[in-house]
């Protein structure tokens, strides 16, 4: 019995290496075509193979992402435990991205980008940090850890989630009632948010009219959370001043899209975090010693909810 | 005996009310047209007035900015103490920016603008943070300060003086012997050092051939310290991989100029930190209690040394 690594080449060789020195009792397979299929007790990957019910000893499916949104839950078996990818290196990387994209929103660098594009020395005049109100939606490991890099700063905090969330030194509301007060004191909005039935779209024209006017969007969620036509309708209305982008949708954006080009727009490709092979070959050793000792994976996804 | 405020009128207005409340028995003057020189004790302004010398008695000479380089030393009576701005409005503004520039160099920021503007969606692979060495040259509170807001991020931290420092967590380097040293193992150089006659034109195409390969400026510095013909050279060769200036030379940087249209350069309008009314006026008090207590205000000027 074993684990079967079904991703890229390159991290594949760090993980056998480090599986091997881990855990050596443990059958490390890479490539699906030339193994037994009902060798495998673990599989690493991000999309579920069609032919996922063909590993009928499957006990654990770990996804090589933070999130599990591009699993296809019908066709894996109800027993089989999803696990998402919690890894140091995805972390600290989404701490750097939402710190770099707050004080990018908050220091006007978009604003700046387009000046320089002019020739135009013009400085802009910026409420100080502690005056400026940041608001995550989505309040998850991810998003409690780029709060701890941002509180130094001394901005003030607050975050939404569907349930009930305490996080010292942060205004914390949850349910949809509170959706609105949550927005109407957002300066600067940050999705941290997972991708499910219930967050798709929901960055959309009615949630933009509940920010102040010329509040600012970084968007480190799922695209499919965001309806790009009316952030673009936002912006134009100066509703929105500006926002950053690191997932769109689709995903890579067409050549030509509207965002491409638009000046209030600053737009990386999904690069905010990426799973580092050496911290995630280790997060998911530790998940297997877990499991085998009877104690449920960090990271575990709660099927009902689909995070 | 008074207070001679030679500044723009918003922030005097500021200032004419801290003092009204902290310091009610000193004499506020605004405008130096209707006042009798001979009762300025004290005297807050950007530059110094040609006709420093009919200030008699003139005692202490404070900069509305955190450097004093625009001041002339030679009419300068040498008995006045020069004190630049320490403030916290200052420092935090500083943190901030720095904050910002080092994250958006190291997360290549400048490159992914390059890429918005063709319309191309590819990720750029980057190091970790921990396998990035930020190098600082000058040492003093603004580059502490910053250097705090960096330690969470785990880079690799350095710092370059020219006498001797000591900060937890950062090897420092001191002295003309070191530099080279220090400028090898520097990956992104922040330049945060007063302009003195030691420090004019010191970011020069000798410097840069130290740096490794692809290393990356931030330059908070002075304007005068860098030769910009030099540094689009150095970016045009590949030995610098990337530029944020927060100054120039001259400022406002002229229309036309080869950096405004840089790929690999982003510019800001010196607007890294700005010296912030409230704070500001805070901190001058403090300094006249200090002085008429007879203490050294904090920010005094070495005149030997020029900062």
């Amino acid at each position: 019995m074993g684990f079967l690594f079904n991703s890229d080449a390159a991290r594949g060789a760090i993980f056998r290496q480090i599986f091997a020195r881990e855990l050596p009792d443990l059958e490390f397979y890479q490539g699906r075509k030339s193994i037994d299929p009902e060798k495998v007790r673990y599989l690493l990957t991000w999309n579920v193979p069609d032919d996922v019910s063909r590993y009928r000893n499957l006990e654990v499916l770990f996804s090589i992402g933070a999130g599990v949104d591009q699993f296809v839950p019908e066709i894996i078996p109800d027993h089989v435990m999803l696990v998402r990818m919690v890894e140091d290196g995805i972390i600290r990387m989404m701490q750097e991205y939402v710190v770099l994209g707050v004080l990018a929103l908050h220091r006007e660098m978009l604003a700046y980008r387009e000046q320089q594009r002019r020739g135009e020395w013009q400085d802009i005049v910026t409420p100080q940090a502690t005056e400026r109100r940041v608001g995550f939606l989505g309040v998850g490991m991810l998003a409690q850890a780029a709060i701890d890099r941002l509180k130094p700063f001394g901005f003030s905090l607050a975050a939404w989630s569907r349930s009930k969330k305490v996080v010292e030194g942060v205004t914390c509301f949850h349910g949809d009632d509170r959706l609105g007060s949550f927005l109407r004191g957002t300066d600067i909005l940050v999705c941290l948010l997972p991708l499910t039935e219930q967050t798709r779209g929901l960055l959309n024209a009615k949630l933009f009219s509940l920010l102040p006017m010329g509040a600012r969007l970084l968007h480190v969620g799922r695209g499919p959370q965001l309806d790009q036509a009316a952030l673009i309708e936002a912006l134009d209305s100066g509703r929105l001043a500006a926002a950053m982008l690191d997932v769109t949708d689709p995903e890579p954006l067409p050549e030509g899209h509207a965002l491409w080009a638009h000046p209030k727009v600053m737009i990386t490709p999904h690069i905010a975090s990426v799973t580092q092979p050496h911290t995630a070959a280790q997060s998911v050793v530790e998940n297997i010693r877990r499991h085998r000792a009877g104690k449920n994976p960090i990271g575990l996804v709660d099927r009902t909810l689909g995070y």
